[in-house]
């Protein structure tokens, strides 16, 4: 029995995504689909656009056979950690292939790469330690570390962004179980920053420009699958600025020590971010006057997003350290035989109802879930808080496409 | 020279503060008349409906000469902490008479009861002690306390909140300046709580409680001087409805320990307050929910401010116990000219352009009046910052009727 992992933000699922999960099930010849999806806020150090609740139906239409939860531990975390967090999960729930976009699009080469850096690893974090100190963002002195090692032709182009992804996942994968395969499907249509289209694909990226400059609905329908499209219609669409009055609040009653205190505040930032909320208008003026050659855009964000959720640096390490429960989203008849299956021999139980948090990793969950929902006011906002944690997964009929439980 | 002083919310400045400004400035032989005046939030643990820079015009037009700002350090306090901090402002301001309003209405019986306490002080704190032991509020503990004491006939009534309020004025000039007089002159109309009307005087509460639920706005002329009327007409009215979505939040996402260095915050109060705030739809069902026999609906909406300022024990304690700055809300002519004469030699200098915070009080201060335009968002919240810091005071030309710097 071939069981695939894909590791996934679907912010929102398109028809990318589409092409992606039919080439790996065809691929990996998988009998079962797992998608490790990140919740509430993403690896951008963003808000999703559209509830989880939203992105799981969509997955599961678009062939998933079932849906969990990648922790808002992971997701809101540089590439390293999310995809150690999410290979860790995956690998929990007995995955033995996971399977990525990447614009590369072979897999041998990501395994050169990773034998490569293996045998480098000493040379390049000295080299990439060295450029950041000189005040290079991280990103950047990865790179010209990468390329001070003269690496052999053909390795993987890591300044796509999907390759760069697709080997923090071969890092986890060698770091945690090294007997999981990988394999990778080529991204078809636009670049994953391109706000083109191509065969029918646009990029996430394209597909929220297109919502938030306000053009007409209906012109994404053609890079949409219909449930990605039915959902978008009748859900609400957050972006930053829906949060920005509640991060400013934040940072100008703060009292001493307190942004000092929360995740990835490094020294400097506290009096750019606190003086910038005095100034600012919106989120995206924020985000201008914190910005430095130092820090990346989504670093910044993923601050943000701590800032705004008041995650402290001892509640992520907590978080990051401890185990806790893999929380499913959603599944079909085929995830839901497959988890009766795993149920008692996954090391991390599985939880189906949400009930009480209770792991460090759950609080920050219910945390960004209850952050997620600020948009709303008075009784729908309280509707939301309720429904969060009433809510069991998302159970899809594959055979007749209905939703069972809504 | 006579110089009075009241202290004073004027939230909003109704007939009745206008009869007690006109009667204080006869009975005492005023030449000045200064008004300690609450800034952003108020001794009830409200915000001020409408912002001091309106309150204090209303406040000039009807009769005060200068009107500086009673700290938020002060302002948001127990009637003995806020009698204190006002009465330590005025003392320094040179005001020989403090003269409050009361149900009383005459000065003796307050000596009296002031005489016949210090008597009986220890007695008193000890029965108070007992009945907050077994779970009794404050304020009826205290009114326990004192019948316990047999106290003799024709002293100030302890059950009238005015009569309370003049009785700490009283406590705090005795502690402070013993040779500075009080006066008192006797409420007319409806009662504090009352929200009829007699004699074209009705309560602050009851004209709030005519605004807030829609009433013509006409309908509040009759008990309103032009001036109050018109600010209210075109400034914006708050109440704690629109804080709630902020004070939610903070309570939704605190990470441990957090809400306990809050001040006024005790133990038991963290985990209701944080539970309610995932059930009510509203700051009034929040607060119902928060609410025990043990404390009072101000004590416990004065502890919502300091938690929506995030104002920690430490903040407060150091802002009470250092100096600071005496700001300087308007004046007129006589008050301009009175200032000239006492700039120097007041003990704590008095700022009339904002400019820095540079004590822990003002930084309060900083914080509050952030606090205050939260409901604004965007271009507003932001311009709302900028007049905050650019402010001078109000100028008024007694004699023309007529702002100068408007």
């Amino acid at each position: 029995m071939n069981i695939t992992g894909v590791i996934v933000e679907y912010n929102p699922f398109h028809n990318g995504h589409l092409y992606h999960l039919q080439k790996t099930r065809e691929t990996t010849k998988a009998d079962i689909l797992v998608a490790v999806m990140s919740g509430s806020f993403l690896q951008r150090g963003e808000p999703a656009l559209i509830h989880k609740r939203s992105r799981t139906r969509m997955a599961l239409a678009g062939g998933a056979d079932l849906v969990v939860e990648l922790p808002y531990t992971f997701s809101t975390q540089h590439a390293s950690y999310f995809a150690d967090g999410a290979v860790r999960i995956l690998a929990d729930l007995g995955v033995d292939t996971i399977c990525f976009g990447s614009e590369q699009g072979r897999i041998q080469p990501f395994y050169d790469l990773l034998h490569f850096m293996k045998a480098h690893n000493n040379q390049y974090q000295t080299a990439i330690q060295k450029q950041v100190q000189i005040g290079i963002s991280y990103p950047e002195a990865a790179s010209r570390a990468f390329h001070s090692l003269q690496p052999p032709e053909g390795l993987p182009d890591l300044s796509q962004p999907n390759n760069i992804l697709g080997f923090h996942y071969m890092k986890a994968i060698d770091h945690r179980k090294p007997s999981m395969k990988a394999a990778t499907i080529q991204r078809q249509g636009a670049g994953y920053h391109d706000a083109g289209a191509k065969n029918g694909i646009k990029s996430a990226t394209g597909i929220r420009l297109m919502l938030s400059e306000g053009e007409d609905f209906q012109e994404t329908a053609p890079f949409l699958p219909e449930t990605s499209f039915s959902e978008l219609q009748k859900g609400l669409l957050m972006t930053w600025e829906n949060y920005y009055p509640f991060l400013q609040h934040l940072l100008t009653t703060q009292p001493p020590d307190w942004l000092q205190r929360i995740y990835e505040v490094e020294e400097g930032l506290e009096n750019r971010a606190a003086h910038a909320a005095r100034q600012a208008q919106s989120f995206h003026e924020w985000m201008q006057r914190v910005k430095t050659k130092r820090y990346t855009w989504t670093r910044l964000q993923r601050m943000a997003v701590h800032i705004l959720t008041q995650t402290t640096k001892a509640e992520m390490n907590e978080a990051m350290n401890t185990d806790a429960p893999t929380r499913l989203l959603g599944m079909n008849e085929a995830g839901q035989a497959y988890l009766k299956m795993i149920r008692h021999t996954t090391a991390q139980p599985i939880k189906t109802n949400r009930g009480q948090a209770d792991s460090a990793r759950e609080h920050l969950d219910d945390k960004a879930d209850l952050t997620y929902w600020l948009p709303l006011t008075g009784t729908e906002r309280i509707r939301a808080y309720q429904q969060a944690f009433a809510e069991t997964p998302v159970r899809y009929e594959r055979t007749t496409q209905i939703f069972k439980n809504e």
